[in-house]
């Protein structure tokens, strides 16, 4: 257990990739996260809670879940369903819904916008990707 | 399976908080994340990867292969260790770690203030916390 780590190869596969992820927590739940809103924007895709799970890897019941936990965190909900036919004839992501989606997505961008400079001076400390 | 998910009372126990974290990934492997700044922090804090890792609630195998990943994805180490005495006779944060640090939490805090008025906006569409 004393030794150093071994020093793997000084060159990466691949260019790094940034990502910014926000979590909006109340206690122990995560009100607001990224797997929130991918999921909403493949129910607006698809109109369908069954659909939008499929499209996106993920179980329906775990869709279901995260849309109730979802719509339990907000004043109005973020996903309608319609009742009847297949799975209740769908699901539609509401106007508070669409408004997430770009609010959320909007603040993702503009962190990355507003922290390029650190974000580049961060990554000059990274290995170079072997081309 | 049709049934609407049941709404849960409206109003959360307590008060929503916002957490921005970055990941820097370079293929598969995260080469900067909220872990690593975590466990570099405890190291500059404990001088030993052993209490670094106590004190942050992590396994000894998990902090030592979390610092071989990290050094690996760096062109300088951000974290040295001596040699000789228990465990290699403590482990050092490099300048360049300390760099790295810096750089994540000040792109952290710049994100959250460049990015508050929409966090706003979209806390807004949140049930109020119950006082």
């Amino acid at each position: 257990m004393a030794a150093r780590p071994p020093r793997p190869l000084k060159t990466q596969k691949t260019k790094p990739v940034v990502r910014f992820r926000m979590r909006i927590t109340a206690g122990e739940t995560v009100a607001i996260g990224p797997g929130k809103i991918r999921l909403l924007e493949a129910i607006e895709e698809t109109g369908s809670l069954t659909a939008a799970a499929k499209s996106i890897d993920m179980s329906y019941r775990r869709a279901w879940v995260l849309v109730n936990e979802l719509n339990g965190s907000l004043k109005r909900p973020a996903v309608e369903s319609a009742k009847g036919g297949e799975h209740g004839g769908g699901s539609q992501v509401t106007a508070v819904g669409r408004q997430l989606i770009e609010h959320y997505r909007t603040i993702e961008a503009t962190a990355e916008v507003s922290c390029k400079a650190e974000i580049q001076a961060l990554t000059r400390l990274l290995v170079e990707p072997a081309v």
